[in-house]
């Protein structure tokens, strides 16, 4: 049997033999939109217990259910790395959570900064991305995007036992490659921060500079937005520390 | 007099004293939409005389003229880089041609490829984009996005002058990293190509690997849309290769 080219996470235990139930709007999806029926099988995960193949026991308008069958791939976390930014314009950020979980992410922070544009975000929104990404991505995982956190909490929270990869767009060229500062700071746990469209305030940006953990680092010579450097910062950094090279 | 916070593409030569002739939607932009007023001043750049600071000289509401003042940047232009890719849907597609203009690509070339979605596209809207990409992030040039060109009249096109880094989405792991790849293959001119959603055909393939300047790379374990591994890709070259560290 065909599996279908869909991968569907499902926030449910899974083991070989086990029941999924499906909501409604699942069943919609499966069963309404995508034409399933019982018998079909597909990839399903649920962030924890890696991926399974399911195959479709009851397909039902207003619901069904999966029956988990095998383990098709272990559960593979992504690198112990946070992405903290300053949240933009609506789709720009669902496009910034939507990237960080493709580029393996283990956390989406949004950070309430001195020039943040908007003060509030729709975090089921923004973790509803983050599924849809990871079921796309081929991922097992999915990234746990964090309500709207001031820059300080964000700090403390990083502490000593985390450093930051810091985009200061005040730095162009003239600097240390981004590259060279992160293969010196070395591994472990880390966060890229990004800040807001309008820049960090002085303020912050001298709180920033003071902190040993805390490194600046230019991304080229044109001003990137905010959704640009979050790529670029996750790319750099899974290709110097992450899991982009085995 | 303050500076206003809008840098304005216009095509027409740039020189000390040289009068700036507005379109009707750029003068209904300056005067309508943003309220500038004769006398103000703002950067302009035409992509090829660098950035002139420019004063509003007549302001009207069907048209309306600016005096070039003085040059505030030099023309800097982007490393010999293209950005060739398979366009998807409409929006990923805009997104793309802002991104390579933020990360310096010289030429963006829509290819068509066996599993190409869409057979043509909109090349004067994907310019304009590309034109507002490049007044925001500062940049005194303006990639030209060509028209949808074959697979094979690109890779021709190529030849044996230009390096080609192909994000060959079936390398997961396991592969030289990205980085020394483009180390070991040295400077000089580049092109970036990105395959459509469906991936190349294996004829593609085969054709590409056979190729000695098509240099196949893995960008991670996660399966990467086509507009993430665009800048993935680009950050990738621009930070080895590039204009990124000095």
């Amino acid at each position: 049997m065909a599996l279908a080219k869909i991968r569907l996470f499902l926030e449910h235990p899974m083991a070989a033999g086990q029941t999924l139930p499906l909501a409604k709007e699942q069943a919609h999806y499966l069963f309404g939109v995508m034409r399933l029926a019982a018998g079909d099988r597909l990839p399903v995960f649920n962030g924890q217990d890696g991926e399974w193949i399911a195959e479709v026991a009851e397909a039902g308008k207003r619901g069904g259910s999966l029956t988990c069958l095998e383990q098709s791939a272990p559960l593979r976390l992504p690198p112990d790395l946070w992405l903290a930014f300053a949240p933009i314009k609506k789709e720009r950020t669902d496009f910034i959570t939507e990237k960080a979980t493709e580029l393996g992410a283990a956390r989406i922070i949004p950070v309430q900064t001195d020039f943040t544009n908007s003060a509030r975000v729709n975090r089921d929104r923004l973790q509803a991305h983050a599924v849809e990404a990871a079921e796309q991505c081929g991922g097992t995982f999915v990234p746990e995007v964090a309500g709207m956190t001031r820059l300080g909490e964000f700090l403390d929270a990083c502490g000593a036992q985390r450093q930051i990869m810091f985009c200061d767009e005040t730095l162009t060229g003239e600097t240390v490659p981004a590259r060279q500062v992160l293969a010196e700071a070395g591994r472990g746990p880390w966060a890229v921060l990004i800040g807001p469209e309008g820049g960090f305030s002085q303020e912050e940006r001298d709180k920033l500079h003071a902190l040993p953990f805390a490194h600046p680092v230019s991304l080229g010579p044109r001003i990137l937005r905010a959704d640009t450097a979050a790529v670029a910062a996750l790319t750099l950094w899974q290709d110097v520390l992450g899991d982009w090279n085995g």
